[in-house]
């Protein structure tokens, strides 16, 4: 890789982020940390949120909640056979008791970190947010509620500007709902907002996805469809990505109270499951509205100097590069570049002309760090940056 | 394999076109039979043509050609360690003593198939012909000459039109080359066909590959580059599949010289390698000239109902179907549906509506079937059918 | 796949035994073929038997079996999303009924062959004894009982004898049942068999097994669990080779009313999960009671010389070559070989001396035809052979 | 996993030792460490030897080597293919002008670490040897040589004893020559050791690898040999490890001019090659000469208790464990486990009886760090630590 990572080595612990060393806060005192609460905390969602809290400078896990089939359990036995990182169980969490997820098993936690999945969120991550909570959800349940903030933290963290609205409609005087991105869409709208932001708005975009099969969780994908296969489908994934990128990149109406769509920007989706662990590898074409188009070198300049202002607020998960150009032909690949940036940085390449539209690059974004539990952990600290929490 | 399974090839027709089976023709003794050299026969696409030559209704393997280096060898113990097919050698062929790729050493050939590598294929197939032989090539060196047909044979036999003129160029009696495509272009422009006959002119077509690692050939792609991976270049797949088609899918000029491209049909392709064995996946976005386009219900019908000339031809590798449209959500699968029509049919699946083009669908297809060697046969049975050898 | 390929299965043999080629008896017209019924019909070894017993020359699929939550659909419907065969389901068995697992529902038939999970296998297995039925069964539930035949039909048919008694324990008149063994322990007692008939007793065994996925049926193995891993445990399966092969291997007591283990014979299993689709590994080292031991030609001579009573009596299913002895250094292996013989022949490989046992080898069998429905199937078309259906 | 690793997430760097971090010694200013250089530098065992000496408390790569064809290219151009870490090349590396492998061309290095390939270290090594340097080797050419020590540095470190002599035979003052072992041999001689210090000799070994592709190199075993299969086969590695076993469990002659053996303990391997990444598995088997053979509880505690010479002497690699024993059904596997202890840990799992001998387990080693560069290391900062250097 000849882009500037120089000094990606040096801060490679590799499997989470490392805000403790990539900030320069000085590191918080334990009593002195946000108590936050994991929802959802068997489940492979759930085990990365927890994963990445470990040593977090703002934040410590002080509660677990799953279904009543966990609750009661140690969270070590509750989720010792579904435990799937490779990392160990954190060993302050391992013996938190698992809970139900109701609000009053949390009372200690001023966060909670949503990883359940979409047939019960709703009702439960509503039942929180009622009860006053920070809820940052990975869930569908709520992305395209016209005043839920759906924020890539790489991307559109102005959204949460409508949270002051949000809570005047709920009533709420703390707590209020952030919602993240689906996997395949994240990695997708970094690239697509670095160019937007140099070049006016996209016209027209053409995604076709290889996923890996960590994004459809534990048991998930039955080893029998995907060892030597490829599935053309993902239920529900082409629609996700096409509706989530137009709220994403739109803005903020100008009385804060919701949010600009960009029905203008035609997205269209295709996804694959691919047999690959960790890494969404996205095959992307772009047309701007913007006539003449830059040029390809244009276009990797924008890319790699594109900033975003998570980044500018020197959150502790917040890469050094939201994107990274790599200039070798045959790259980004999963395997080799999935933890860039501590697998919160998109990785891109092959920046080249199209016959058809103005660009063509290949795209890589770790699926279950960026992708979903680091997002949500990034939006947090954005919101502890912003002073709402 | 050394083992006594001479007869395990003969109730194995799985793996090649079964034409004793799928043809009503009366088998042809042996001794009728036309005599075929293959070149490169110790490659992976070589090993396809002698696979899949045993049993053939009208062609007999009596030569094999390879390097100075197996040159001297019985076939068996020249290909001992590369031989990758999971049917056993023919017998016949195993005895056969490999020879060096000149037109002296297939004298008792009619016609020969090449599998050679495109780093030595010009100047060889360029030898035979000028010696006389009927050349079905799988490399690319002669596929865009002007007055060299490139053949898919469920797409275009009417390019066989121009043969006459090549020979007259050349100054040949009865020799000929024809080239079949590459094999990503190949399980693209069956369906194009089916709508272009159906629908008139494309405009626009983009597709994403996820090719399988065979079409790499042996050793081909190395383990650690693919196992859990995937490698979003294949070198010059790109631009294969963007020319190709416009030659494919194009005419023969009205005084049978040469041919008509399709310049206003644009095709962007994105190609990527994924850990399969064999099977090329495609996604693919259609836009028609037509206006207003065809609905998917029309679409589906026109693709199901194409029959291409080959198959009117009744040819004996000419599959019942050229396109299949499955109808299960998730398929087709590489590892499920490879073999539809012995590997001789394109798959497709998923048929629906696109937010920026007027379909989108996935579609598969046999990367050393109907993608290499396949082809190749079916472009001679073909001929033969033609009356042209 | 819905799609008109009723006729693809007829020219694919490649997947099941092929009894119309590979026997010499002439095809039995349908309404004199025995009724047979499978249950468990819509799960992975179901499947199987289904895809293997379509054409068959004895039998005919008159009904099939499974849960409450699948009776009264149609076979295709029922097994729509599990089916995982790359045949396409038989046309004269998609259209069944599926029924619940009751002796009533089979009334028509005279044979069930049982894919049931273990779980279930036991009171539907009985009840199906209870009411007449021949009843062959892959589940592990009886497989130890001390008057039902635990045979593998390369090597031991002659506990069949013990059927009489069987009856009559069970006041019977032409039902009964027969197990089959565990799929790792089938590869392994074939040359086992062999060696044992031409040297005499082994003292000890130690096998080391790579087994394939489908072994563990579908959804079975998570990929998340096996993608580019090998899981060092499979539940239960150590202690399944370790005693069934002192059956198997054993005799009938000389009353014929029960079977004469073989306790001097020490076996050690060790089981590993490997990411392979079809087709158990195993590394065997063995140790004769004779002394000196034969040497290494003897040995392979014993194991390509190895006939069974399947094979003399010529029943359809019945492979050319029990085992094959594979002379290249690095076979047999699961992706080239395991369709020799069509799935019913044992690959062997690496025959060589051990430093502390007589012999080691490497063997492949493929573990859901030989290792599961296609044993099911031999022992009842031995059953036919005998006369005792 | 339930076993000690509490703080394994704390230093989890992931891909490399962390001296810096987990040795208690003050950072060593990059003047005063000592130079070393690499042979074979661009294959894939010396690209893990400069990944893992990035930032290494005693030893800064001065210079890199390897063959003709790289020599006078800066290390990152002539690595840029085949350079296959998932982290980058180290800046101060990647600047380095290739070298041949000359002694002369190394004259500003103190050591060298040899990772070249076996047909060409034996020349090489020899000439750096009489040039006097301090040569770290992993090829195999040397290490059944009679006064060249074979050390894996969790198990026999008392085997530098022999250097004195070395020295002496070769009229060096301060260079000599370490091999380290092949890396399924050194997954294995852990476990043995300690189970050796703790009950005395053993008298017999089985044992079963499943090996990582990582160990054939790059670009080493093809994909179309591995994916979806299982290799049983890999040239000359059954004998490495039935011969390198006596060499490094045995001691050192008395006069301390040479090895003594353990030719009473014998060894049977039997080697497979699987789709997996890094990480070699291995079932092994072990007899006692001692009876009555310890407990399993014995056999996990003396397992776990182990400790060898280079964890007391607190070299910057030793790992906290030189064993962990899980106590998990299904543990260790490559995916989950293989980074235990930074890779320098072996991992054992399901230590249970075993019918035949008095043992049995699993076992799973990192093959290209405790396996190969990162014992090259270990060993060299235990001969700093021994005065040596």
């Amino acid at each position: 890789m000849t882009c500037a990572l120089g000094n990606l080595g040096a801060d490679l612990p590799q499997l989470r982020p490392s805000p403790k060393m990539s900030s320069s806060a000085p590191n918080t005192p334990l009593a002195e940390k946000i108590p936050v609460g994991i929802l959802g905390a068997t489940g492979t969602v759930g085990q990365r949120f927890i994963q990445l809290l470990e040593g977090h400078p703002y934040f410590v896990v002080a509660a677990v909640g799953a279904s009543a089939r966990s609750a009661g359990k140690a969270y070590k036995d509750a989720a010792a056979r579904s435990w799937k990182q490779i990392t160990v169980i954190p060993a302050d969490v391992a013996s938190l008791i698992v809970q139900t997820c109701e609000p009053e098993n949390f009372k200690n936690c001023r966060i909670v970190f949503s990883g359940l999945d979409s047939d019960v969120a709703g009702d439960i991550e509503s039942a929180f947010l009622k009860a006053d909570f920070a809820v940052f959800s990975n869930a569908k349940n709520y992305r395209m509620d016209p005043i839920v903030p759906l924020i890539v933290p790489l991307v559109n963290t102005s959204h949460f500007d409508v949270i002051a609205h949000q809570r005047k409609v709920h009533g709420l005087s703390k707590g209020f709902i952030i919602t993240n991105a689906n996997c395949s869409t994240t990695g997708l709208v970094v690239p697509l907002k670095a160019l937007q932001d140099a070049f006016g708005p996209l016209s027209r975009v053409v995604v076709t996805t290889m996923q890996a099969i960590s994004g459809a969780g534990y048991p998930g994908v039955p080893s029998l469809d995907i060892l030597g296969n490829v599935v053309p489908y993902i239920s529900g994934e082409e629609e996700k990505i096409e509706i989530e990128c137009s709220k994403i990149l739109g803005g903020v109406t100008a009385d804060l109270t919701g949010f600009s769509n960009l029905p203008e920007m035609k997205v269209s989706a295709s996804c694959n499951r691919v047999p690959v662990i960790d890494g969404h590898m996205e095959s992307v074409m772009v047309e701007f509205q913007k006539c003449p188009a830059p040029s390809i070198e244009q276009i990797i300049e924008a890319l790699q100097s594109y900033t975003s202002d998570a980044q500018k607020l020197g959150v502790p998960s917040a890469p050094e590069h939201a994107v990274v150009v790599m200039k070798e032909a045959d790259r980004p690949q999963p395997r080799m570049d999935i933890m860039i940036g501590n697998g919160n940085t998109v990785a891109v390449g092959r920046v080249r002309k199209c016959n058809i539209f103005d660009v063509k690059f290949s795209l890589l974004s770790h699926n279950t760090i960026l992708g979903a539990a680091g997002s949500s952990i990034m939006n947090a600290e954005v919101a502890v940056a912003k002073g709402l929490i």
